[in-house]
């Protein structure tokens, strides 16, 4: 088996937004697609570490945001590579809301979709929601990103650093620390600790 | 809501190809994605009208190949635009086989994944089949399509034609009859009847 084939799937990225009372967060993903279209439905893919994902299990709600390719990496630093527990990601960032009162990014992205959730399955490490779209806007004629387009065009050439910490050898997410927990995985790219190296 | 706002969903395109006994079949999907990386599981939505979706309803196995930029028009119609229950896909076709036995194409595919499913579940129009990864290889070079790129570069525009049928608005697709089922969903990209118009 080679394990590498499974980048031939294509992805795009995506924002995914929530809100729980006054709690506004969002988080990356590259795992939403339409599922049936009449009922129109579709199912996103998320990390249960997100605290997102913890978000969206309470409230049933959420946004799905297409990033496009005006997107810079600021926005995947903004929403992936720090955590709504942590920090208000919504304080210095430009958005509106949609009619289900969750937020959406006002740039970098070309369109976003409501969903109420049907159902969730749990996958482990994940949990799949699967959601009727209760709202569809188009905010802009960018062509949306691909998880290859990402790699190629916006995701920096790696750059020496100094900080201690590993590095997902996948897609270049930097987890600072002396040691990476063993049951780690990747918020960006979803893959595991074993394909994490130490920063030299 | 505008429902032109699902189109900014990013796709691939790919190749289902199961194996029911002796019959050999495939057809042509736009949702497959990895789940989750360990386990290493992929979902797929195979819409129950293809015959494709019997059998692996059936033999619970599937191969999932990524089509890539250098597929042309023919690949489309040979597994969409017919049924495995009228023809044999796979007489005048150039496949091999993977190690459960289920074909993939030599050419037009950058590479496969070999799935073995876990769990069903029914979406109506659709079912997704949730399978752990069982094989996956790389074929070729290529970049994956989108389904962007497809409508941009591989999908011949529209000629006159003086076949009685209905055409999908949506991806072009072609439905020769005097009348549409009302229940019709297009093979390719899932739209209701409610999306083809009559010939002129």
């Amino acid at each position: 088996m080679n394990q590498a084939a499974m980048f031939k799937l294509t992805y795009g990225l995506f924002v995914l937004t929530a809100k729980d009372g006054e709690k506004d967060n969002g988080c990356i993903i590259n795992t939403a697609m339409q599922v049936t279209a009449e009922p129109n439905r579709i199912i996103i893919v998320v990390n249960k570490q997100n605290y997102t994902h913890d978000m969206i299990m309470k409230t049933k709600e959420f946004n799905v945001s297409m990033i496009d390719t005006e997107a810079d990496f600021e926005l995947f630093k903004h929403f992936g590579f720090q955590s709504g527990r942590d920090v208000d990601k919504m304080a210095d960032f430009a958005f509106s809301r949609a009619a289900n009162g969750i937020t959406y990014p006002d740039n970098m992205v070309n369109g976003y979709i409501s969903g109420k959730v049907i159902s969730e399955t749990d996958l482990g490490s994940h949990t799949m929601f699967l959601a009727d779209v209760t709202d569809a806007e188009i905010l802009s004629d960018a062509e949306s990103v691909t998880y290859t387009y990402y790699h190629k065009n916006i995701k920096p050439a790696p750059q020496p650093v100094k900080k201690k910490g590993w590095i997902c050898k996948i897609c270049g997410y930097v987890y600072e620390g002396e040691e990476l927990p063993a049951d780690f995985i990747c918020p960006i790219c979803k893959h595991p600790a074993s394909d994490f190296e130490p920063i030299q």
